[in-house]
């Protein structure tokens, strides 16, 4: 009788799932604007982290680059995608103020603005739910190449 | 005192709140370039997982639909929401070189970008805190019927 | 023996960290369009939540006010940003049909859909991981003054 007390109530193999969470980062070098997929390095953390059912959020660190989820198939969707923000925000509109950074900061800020910060994506079976042609990207807004820092959290049930 | 030990120790009643997570999906129907409500869908889900505090996220897996929070009293704020992401992402654009899937296929991966994949309400009280004028939808950005597909993951505590 | 087993089962002093949700409202009293910072007060809900690792989810309960993460040095930044949306989304557009609320009113739908209704930033040692120029915002469309209702959720481990 002990014993079995013992055994139900063991802290170390609980007789139900306990949600915990799981953080990482990792960097990304660009070479200048554009898109630059990022899905399995989420992928990876994904797997490191035990999550079974849940979800995870991408975060990137900065006010000039951005993430956005988008289609990965057909690298011309992308071409066409960075010709489309280079015409809605251009870099030499007359009524900047904020340019002392450079003729491409004050675009990069909306540009960013205009896409996100952080991206969530659902998590079953231990595999982010993605549709067929989705793709997590960061959106390089700066001419200059950057190191640009992600924060990968998971939360979540872990597998019985 | 060793029976007092074991009901403390009741791991099928324990003395405090866990958070657990709960996952449903759904398809939705769209009839071609419009949004289409699916708050009570998404109410639904959270009313059979049991959580009283935390949050719900919606998830769209496609590249040429998205998601909005929006204006859900008058329909014609919906019009001119429509209407303006025309005149914003023209299907016309002779720059496009992804034209292989139609007028509309591009502009419906630059529309998604401009929106969302991704939603994330809070719950209180088994309930989504959405304000009196908020609602969730899909925003469809192809001319043609499709069938959406929708995760949703409900993260948080259940009541006591 | 069946004083350790006890001590192992203590609902009130676990051997591992639980996850728990935190939830707590403000509101924000805006001078017209414009964006207001709120960074400080979101930092001070997740001090008061004991939540060590997890994230953060502040969401608006608004349909014509949004939320951005948006560059917080330069105030002329901010300036630039709202210049470039009264001319992305204009008050004049003559194909509006919801026009009985204003001409300020649809434009501020818009604007809310090309931004954000929440924003999720991690947490780690109790801390928001926002990078160096990031704050949170209030971005208000409306050219009147008004008292908007943000919601927090937190959502993690405490510190061991």
């Amino acid at each position: 009788m002990g014993h079995k007390t013992h055994a139900v109530c063991d802290w170390n193999n609980p007789s139900f799932v306990l949600m915990h969470v799981h953080t990482a980062s990792f960097s990304v070098r660009t070479r200048g604007k554009g898109t630059y997929e990022i899905t399995s390095q989420v992928e990876a953390v994904i797997r490191g982290s035990g999550v079974h059912t849940g979800q995870v959020t991408v975060f990137i660190q900065h006010t000039s680059a951005s993430l956005i989820i988008y289609e990965n198939a057909d690298r011309s969707a992308r071409a066409d995608l960075e010709s489309y923000f280079d015409r809605l925000v251009p870099e030499d509109a007359d009524y900047f103020v904020h340019t002392a950074e450079g003729a491409d900061d004050m675009p990069s800020h909306i540009r960013m603005v205009l896409t996100r910060s952080s991206e969530t994506i659902p998590i079953d079976r231990g595999r982010m739910q993605l549709g067929a042609w989705q793709g997590i990207f960061v959106f390089e807004h700066r001419r200059a190449a950057h190191s640009r820092n992600l924060i990968v959290t998971v939360m979540g049930e872990s597998a019985l």
